[in-house]
C-alpha cells in the first residue's frame, strides 16, 4: 500500500452511540460495523461540537468549534471566509469529495460581496463546505416549498417510481393494508415497510454511489478523502422490507429516565420537556412503535456497509483506505423525557466513532477500545495528517488522532466542548429568551459534564457516580459541588477567551513578529550607546545593507 | 444641508486623551480641537478595543471586537471574509475613502484561495480594510527591508528633499549643530527640529490631501465617509520648527506613578515594567526630553486641523459634514513605570472622542460632555446610520451613538471591553507564556476595571476611589473585593460566549427559522388528529398547493 492512504469518512445521521452491538446494544447486531471496530480503534468518549446536524457538521468539515465558524444552527450559511478540510487537502494535492448530506447552505451574500460566481469551480466548492460534490443530497425533501429535486429522485423515476416527489412518496412513505399511501412524517406510520424495495432505497443508492466514486478515483489517481454521508437513521423513521419487521417491542431497551428528572425545576429543562417532540417521545407507545423502525434503519445501514466493505476488499481499496465511521449526533428517543436531539446528555451529544487505519503502524491497535476524550473536530486534522497536509494549528482546533491510532503518545485533551443555539425553538419562545442569549455550552472533562445555560443555573452531571445522567448537581443555591462548578466555569472562560478567529497568522509568523527591532523599528532607545549595548551591533550599521 | 451628511473621521495615532486642552491639559492648548468639542459632543469614557494600533484599527473599521475579527496584533492580516464599514456603506450607495494610515495587511492567502486578484477593485478594497484608497500611507518607513516607498516620499522628492528614504532622512530625522543627520528613532534626538519645514511635513501633507479629496468628492456627488488618519504624534517623536521649541520641562505634567506600583509582585506587570521601552520612559530625563516633542506634534496637528476646518467652512463643507475626532490608543510616557502602550491604564486604553454633527437634531447637544461608556467600535454604526445604511446587528458589535448626539434615549452599555495579544513581546518570552495563552482582556463597567491575564491573577482598579489606577485590587488571595472580581469575571464569561461570528444570519432570518413545521418538516406528530389539533389545519391539506 502507499504511505499516503485515502480516507473514506462515513457519517450516519442521528445515530446514537449505543445502538450498535460493538457499543453494547443487546438486540441490534451490527456485525459489519463491529468488524470495522475489530480492525481499528473504537472511541467510547467521542463528542460532537453541537447536538444538531448543521453546526455539528460545519465543525466536522472545518475542524473548528461552532463559536469559531459561526454557523450555529441548521440553514445558517457557513461564512465565505471560513476555510474547510477540503481547502486544506486540495492545497496538499488531494481531493475532498462529497457523497450525500452536508446540511451546508451557501453564503450567497458573501460570494456576491467578494465577486465570486456561485456557478464557478470556487463558488461550487464554497457551496459544499469545500467539498467537490460527486453526489449532493441533504436527504430531506418534504412535500413543500423546501423540496429540491435530487439525483436520487431522478434515480427513483428512472426505476419506475414516478411522482411529483418520489423521495417522499416512495422512499419515505409506506402503504397500509388498503394500499393507501401513508406519510412517514407521521410517527404512527413508522412500522409500515417503505414504499420502495431495499435495493432502491436512499441508503443503498448512496452506497452504490460510493462505489462509483472509488472506481472513478482509481482512474484519476490523485489521493482522496471521500465523505460518504448517509441521511438515515434520521427521521422520517421508515425502512424498507424486510428491515421494517426485524424488530419489535421485545428488542427495545428500557428508557433512560427518572421521575426526579421529570420534576426538575430548571426552567430550560422543563421547556425542553414541554416541547412537542419531547412530549411525544415521552409516551411509551410512541417509543415502542418508532424505535423498531429506527433499529431497522441502522441494521439496513450495517448491511449496506458490509456490502461496501466486501466490494472494497474485492477491488483492492481496503488496504489503502482509512475508514472513519461516526454520526453527527444522537437521538433522545424519549430518554430523559426528551425527543430528537438539541441537548447534551450522552444519548444526544456522544457519538460512535470508529477509525480503521490499514497502515502497518496501526497494527498494534487493531481492536483497541479507547476512552480518550475526543471530539468530532479531531477527524479533520487526522485526515490531513494521513493525506500529507501540514498541520494548521492557527485554523484547525481539533487534534490529530494518529498517535492513538498508532499506539504512540502525543494525544491529550482535558475538556470536550459542545454548543447549541436555540434561538429558533419553542424553548426560547416559551421562556422569552432573546436571540442573543438563547445559547448553551457543554464542557466535559471525562467525569463532570457542566452545561452553561445563559441566564439560568448551570446543569451538572457526575458521570462517574451517575453514568446515566439522572441527577442534576448544578443548582447554584447549594454549596455541594460548588468547587466543581467553579472549576468548570473557569475552564469554560479560558476556552471561551482563547483565539478562535486568529486564522491569518501561523505559529511561525507569530514567532517572527518578535523581530521588529532588527527591522528598523526602534522603540525606546535613548542613544547609539544604548542601542549598541542592547543589540550588539553599531547603530551606524543600521542600514539595509549592514543590518544583521 | 442634506439629511444625509458626509462623515469626516479624523484619527490621530498614539494620542493620549489627556493631552488636549479640552480634556484638561494645563499647558497644551488645542483651540481648534476644543472648538470642535464646543460644537459637538465630547466623550470622557471612550475606550479602544485593543491598546495597540493594528487590532484597535481593525475593530474601528469593522465595528467588531478583536476576538471577532481575529486580527489580534499589528501586521496580522484581516481575514478575507471579514466585512468592514466600507463594505456596508458601499451597499448603501456611499463611498468610504482612506487618507493615511490603517495598519492593514492584506490577506493574500485568503485572496488566492478565493480566486480574488489583489489588483482588482475588490482585491484593492480588501487590502485596505474595505476603504477606497485615495491616499494610503502607514507612516512608518524605517530605513530597512520594511521600507515601502510612499506617495509622500514622492512629494518630498518633488520638493527637493531627495534621498533613498526621504521619509526617514527628512520628515523623521533632525540636524545637529554640525548639520549632521540625527535619527529620531533615537529618543535623544527628539528635541531637534525635523529636517523638513512644517508645510512639507507628513501632517501638513495629509491635511492637504483631505482637501484634495473633498474637492474631488464634491464633483463626484456621492455621499462619503473620509477616514483622515494621521500617523502623528506616534513615534518617531520629532516635529518641525517652530513646534520643536514650543514646550519644555516646565510644561510637563508630573508622571502618574507610585512606589507601590513599582513594587508590584504581579508577574505580568513586572515583565511589562522590565521591558526596554518601559525602563527607558521610567527615567525622568527621557520623559522630560521626549514629552515636549510629543506635545509639539499634537500642537502641530491642532493647527493643521484649524487650517482644515477653516477651509471646510469656506468651501461650504462644514454644514454637511459630521466630524469625528479620536485616536487609536494612548501612550504611557512613563506613567505607571511603563512606556509606549499595550496595556489598559486609562492613559493607554482610553482615547479622546469628539463628534460634531451639524444636523439641527444635534443642536441641543452642542458642547455636551458625555461620560457615557463608549467604545471605538461605536463609530462605525454611527456613521452607517448617518449615511443611511441599515443597521447590521448580526455583524456590527458597536452601538449607534446618534441618540447621544441628538439628546434622545436609546444608548446604553454596561461594559467596555479591550483585548491584547502579547505573544510577540519581551513579556511573553520573559515569562515563557506560550503563543496561545499570551493574551489579556479588560472589562470596565465605568467604575471597576478588571483585567484578566491568562495564567496569572487578574488586575483590578476602582476608578471611583483610585482614578489614577495606582492600586491593584486583583489579588486572588485576598477576600477583599472578591465579590467584584466574581461579578466582573461572570460578565466577561457572558461576553466571551456571546455570538461573535454568527454573521451570516440577520435577526429576521433567525426569527424565520421558527417556521419549519409549516414547511413540511414535521417532528414528533403521532397521527393526523394530533397534527390537526396542534396546527389547526388538516394533514391532507399539507401539500404544496394546500399548505398555509
Amino acid at each position: 500500500m502507499s504511505d499516503r492512504p485515502n480516507v473514506l469518512w462515513i457519517m450516519a445521521d442521528q445515530l446514537r452511540f449505543d445502538y450498535l452491538s460493538c457499543y453494547g446494544h443487546p438486540h441490534l447486531h451490527t456485525p459489519h460495523i463491529d468488524a470495522l471496530a475489530a480492525r481499528g480503534v473504537r472511541f467510547t468518549n467521542a463528542y460532537v461540537q453541537s447536538p444538531v446536524c448543521g453546526p455539528s457538521r460545519m465543525s466536522a468539515y472545518t475542524g473548528r468549534y461552532v463559536r469559531s465558524h459561526g454557523s450555529t444552527w441548521n440553514g445558517m450559511p457557513l461564512r465565505i471566509g471560513e476555510p474547510t478540510l477540503g481547502d486544506h487537502l486540495r492545497d496538499a494535492g488531494a481531493r475532498a469529495v462529497l457523497i450525500g448530506k452536508t446540511h451546508m447552505i451557501a453564503d450567497r451574500e458573501g460570494m456576491a460581496w467578494l465577486g465570486i460566481d456561485p456557478a464557478s469551480e470556487i463558488g461550487v466548492r464554497r457551496s459544499e463546505c469545500g467539498f467537490e460534490p460527486f453526489e449532493r443530497d441533504d436527504g430531506l425533501h418534504p412535500d413543500s416549498a423546501r423540496q429540491k429535486w435530487s439525483a436520487y429522485d431522478d434515480y427513483l423515476v428512472s426505476h419506475g417510481y414516478d411522482s411529483a416527489n418520489p423521495w417522499e412518496d416512495f422512499a419515505n412513505s409506506g402503504l397500509d393494508e388498503n394500499a393507501e399511501l401513508m406519510s412517514a412524517w407521521l410517527l404512527k406510520n413508522s412500522r409500515l415497510p417503505a414504499n420502495v424495495p431495499e435495493e432502491h432505497s436512499e441508503t443503498a443508492y448512496m452506497t452504490n454511489r460510493a462505489m462509483d466514486f472509488m472506481t472513478d478515483a482509481a482512474r484519476d489517481g490523485r489521493p482522496w478523502l471521500c465523505h460518504l454521508s448517509y441521511i438515515k437513521p434520521h427521521w422520517p423513521y421508515i425502512v424498507p422490507a424486510p428491515y421494517h419487521a426485524k424488530y419489535d417491542e421485545s428488542h427495545i431497551a428500557d428508557p433512560i429516565r427518572s421521575a426526579a428528572e421529570r420534576d426538575t425545576d430548571h426552567p430550560l429543562l422543563r421547556a425542553y420537556q414541554s416541547s412537542r417532540v419531547s412530549q411525544s417521545f415521552s409516551r411509551d407507545h410512541v417509543r415502542t412503535h418508532v424505535i423498531p423502525a429506527y433499529m431497522g434503519l441502522i441494521k439496513q445501514l450495517d448491511d449496506n456497509l458490509g456490502r461496501l466493505f466486501a466490494w472494497m476488499d474485492a477491488q483492492g481499496h481496503s488496504n489503502n483506505t482509512i475508514v472513519v465511521f461516526c454520526s453527527d449526533h444522537g437521538d433522545y428517543m424519549g430518554d430523559h423525557w426528551l425527543g430528537d436531539k438539541d441537548f447534551y446528555h450522552d444519548v444526544a451529544a456522544k457519538v460512535p466513532m470508529i477509525i480503521a487505519d490499514p497502515r502497518p503502524a496501526a497494527d498494534s491497535t487493531r481492536g483497541l477500545v479507547s476512552d480518550a476524550l475526543v471530539e468530532m473536530i479531531d477527524v479533520a486534522p487526522t485526515a490531513m495528517a494521513a493525506l500529507g497536509c501540514p498541520p494548521k494549528p492557527h485554523i484547525i482546533e481539533g487534534r490529530d488522532l494518529t498517535p492513538i491510532l498508532h499506539g504512540t503518545n502525543g494525544f491529550s485533551r482535558r475538556y470536550a466542548i459542545s454548543e447549541h443555539d436555540y434561538h429558533w425553538s419553542e424553548m426560547a419562545r416559551a421562556l422569552n429568551v432573546p436571540q442573543e442569549d438563547a445559547h448553551t455550552t457543554m464542557i466535559f472533562d471525562g467525569r463532570w459534564k457542566y452545561i452553561r445555560c445563559e441566564g439560568f443555573d448551570p446543569i451538572l452531571f457526575d458521570l462517574q457516580t451517575d453514568p446515566l445522567e439522572l441527577s442534576d448537581l448544578g443548582r447554584s443555591d447549594t454549596a455541594e459541588h460548588a468547587d466543581v462548578r467553579a472549576r468548570m466555569q473557569a475552564a469554560l472562560l479560558t476556552w471561551g477567551l482563547r483565539h478562535h478567529t486568529r486564522i491569518t497568522a501561523t505559529p511561525a509568523v507569530l514567532a517572527g513578529q518578535q523581530t521588529a527591532a532588527t527591522e528598523g523599528i526602534l522603540i525606546g532607545f535613548w542613544d547609539e550607546a544604548e542601542f549598541e549595548a542592547e543589540t550588539g551591533f553599531p547603530f551606524t550599521d543600521l542600514t539595509p545593507a549592514g543590518r544583521p
